[in-house]
């Protein structure tokens, strides 16, 4: 059992090198200048009181630093910072500030005021999420950010920064591990602090405690719910009982901005129940096959189809299925109990680079199928050296996707609901790890979380 | 000792009634028709990745429901809601929402798709912090909404919804006690879990779990600082020392978005040291002393005012100033150490309608004094029943501020410098409360924290 209360791990910056190495490889690839805008803070209910900022991926990816109103300016020969300076009216509220030459100096980069950026008609961009930036930069360069058809140049400098971003140097894969092990320390708290009669809410808080405590926020909205067969359900309201299953997906993010994301599934009782068991092992079957399928060279979606097909055949031994696997393959029905993609790719975004649709996911001449058991696959590239994606098969028990069965389809009859009425304590299983692809095979980043659930029941016990 | 593992305290709804009736008082104020937005997600580094959504203030206020993507349309004679319908294609993600039709019923209200709604230029509205929705509502209207003259119908909204929102009803009230008792319990496991050696981020995260963990939000970015002179620091990675005074100013947010705003100061080895108690009991003596002339009639700024004349007094008591209390507030000495207003209203926002500037905080006729002792005080109204304000005053060692000081001036012949030196252990002490205004004189929403030295020292021990 890790305790938490010992632990005084605080997160580490990467140096100055680091990004100067990145922009260096950027200029490389670039034709003509580009302009990354980092955004700006959104106030949540007045202009004083902001949403947390957090910077635009692709901007932080080559400064490091969590700058609002700020863009860097980068081409072939030389990059540039432009930052808003200090405001000196706000030194009272928030402290003294770095000035720009403080900036330069610690950046290693030559730093002007934003202001001083005027019309740049020529630079590409990739649209901001934040529609402040999007406006302001659509200003500078003279053009809409929501075109249809994407500028020539916008899409050069997407593939440039895909392909710096889908392989991860040093100091990505060290902040990597950082948000992992607190993301690991986190989901232990989250099994110790388990217990019927609580409510979701105050497990979830337990653990994004970890999380805040270790100098970290959350990657996403942290998915902890008793009803796992929502994928991405937001509410904690439930009050845990002793047989529910409990689905935590809960990551941290690095003040650089790296994230991890893990889930794991657990009885509130501290035991599974038999039908649990069965299904929960199935689900770890099936991401153990996929875990050990990750290495350089492999395709990724061949990797999903291998978690499909593990956990296929677990269902069909269980008699959830009646039928040869291929053939109920043909049927997608796995992708009943398991719509979702074995994974994703995984860097500064939680879904890396999702800001750039499937261009960054998909390889050049692959495109999303629209079938069952592909539909949400989010990621169809040849795994290298330095990628990190996620391995997260699951087991749902979707109404609405049960409900869908056409009567006296061969899906339906080759499904037997009977036995499935017997497995109505499993609402929804996940179990996710975040795997880097290494020179020879991979390692789980997360791997000192366990996923066997005699494993979780000690801890859960602990 | 709040033992917060027996809370199991959970938000309440407000009843449909509540916004039926607020709309009715706002239809009556109203001569033409207004259209008040909701706002949009944020996406925090891609589309499916968004920051908490928290709708905006004011449709809030009239609907009590965190609806993305929705309008409130209201005219003397009706009002409306314009909603985006669920999109089936969320369902596996989300699971099941709300119909327009469910909607409809819950809200008691004519509830539309928002696609309905088009070109609306004969109607008010108040400009929305998002820009998504400011862009939105400029189309709807076909008008720019950050026009240097406000329109005056926009102005005749804003008025009417001050009118509204300045004294509480019933359930805004009851929305306030729940955020405030759950604030409370935040700042006992707070000070439970202050201890040396621990980073500043511990005792955030753990103040932090108990009000996610009570099912709320947190209402402005949490203040966990030794660093207390800089009186909104967000850095929170500082390690506590022995000899460290820690100033937390924490509140939480209920879920239809009402507010607690509250500070406490204590020392992070369990006992004040004898200099640290004397500040901070002028500090307490200038927060009593305000809060008992919280009462209906009484003006704002003379509470203010009467905070810094209690707050000087012991310090001249203490031997910081030499001279009479009436020249010293002339030459603003008390604005070196307290430079900030003794408060501003609380409500839907943690300064309520500041996104309204100064129109809301300052009755007509009145406005912002620019001298140091006035400069930052946000309200400027006679109190009246139903308001909700903050008491705050501080104590702050801001070295701009001292050093700032012209040599051989008045303030500088005033300020005894020696004896300052004495009280380098405080670097800065706040104590804030929430206090409703009643018809008779007021109450501390926040009274079951205490403020007293003493007390808080008990706390610690616990």
């Amino acid at each position: 059992m890790v305790d938490v209360n010992s632990v005084d791990r605080w997160p580490t910056q990467s140096s100055p090198r680091t990004f100067v190495a990145r922009r260096q490889r950027l200029q490389a690839l670039l034709r003509g200048p580009a302009l990354l805008a980092s955004g700006w803070p959104r106030p949540r209910n007045f202009p004083h009181n902001c949403h947390p900022f957090r910077a635009e991926s692709h901007f932080l990816y080559c400064l490091g630093r969590q700058l609002p109103g700020a863009a860097l300016w980068i081409e072939p020969g030389q990059a540039r910072l432009y930052a808003t300076p200090p405001d000196p009216e706000a030194r009272l509220w928030h402290g003294p500030e770095p000035t720009l030459e403080d900036l330069s100096r610690e950046l290693e980069l030559e730093v002007r005021p934003l202001s001083e950026l005027g019309a740049a008609p020529e630079a590409a961009t990739l649209a901001p999420q934040d529609p402040q930036a999007a406006e302001w930069l659509a200003a500078r360069l003279g053009r809409s950010l929501h075109a249809e058809a994407p500028a020539p140049r916008d899409l050069e400098l997407a593939d440039a920064l895909i392909e710096l971003r889908l392989s991860h140097d040093a100091a990505g894969i060290d902040q990597m591990r950082q948000a992992a092990a607190v993301t690991v320390d986190a989901h232990c708290e989250g099994l110790r602090r388990t217990a019927p009669g609580l409510r979701e809410a105050r497990v979830r808080a337990a653990m994004e405690s970890v999380i805040v405590g270790a100098g970290m926020t959350l990657a996403y909205p942290p998915i902890v719910t008793v009803e796992g067969q929502i994928l991405h359900a937001q509410s904690h309201e439930h009050v845990l009982a002793a047989g529910d299953l409990l689905l935590a997906d809960v990551g941290a993010e690095t003040p650089e901005g790296w994230a991890a994301d893990v889930t794991r599934t657990w009885p509130v009782s501290g035991q599974f129940s038999p039908t649990q068991r069965v299904l929960y092992q199935a689900v770890e079957t099936a991401q153990k096959a996929a875990c050990a399928a990750v290495r350089p060279g492999a395709r990724y979606r061949d990797v999903h189809r291998l978690s499909q097909r593990a956990l296929l055949q677990c269902l069909i031994d269980v008699g959830l299925f009646s039928g040869s696997l291929d053939s109920l393959l043909e049927l997608h029905a796995v992708a009943l109990f398991y719509p979702h993609g074995v994974g994703h790719l995984l860097g500064l975004d939680v879904h890396d680079m999702e800001d750039l649709g499937d261009r960054a996911g998909y390889a050049a001449g692959r495109s999303r199928q629209l079938d069952p058991s592909y539909r949400y696959l989010r990621l169809d590239r040849d795994l290298r050296p330095g990628m990190v994606v996620t391995i997260e098969p699951g087991f749902y028990q979707i109404p609405d996707a049960l409900q869908a069965i056409d009567p006296g389809s061969p899906l339906d009859r080759a499904l037997n609901r009977s036995r499935l009425a017997q497995f109505e304590d499993v609402r929804g299983i996940r179990i996710e790890d975040d795997v880097l692809v290494t020179e020879t095979g991979h390692e789980r980043l997360t791997g000192a979380l366990p996923t066997d659930a005699a494993a979780l029941e000690a801890l859960l016990r602990a």
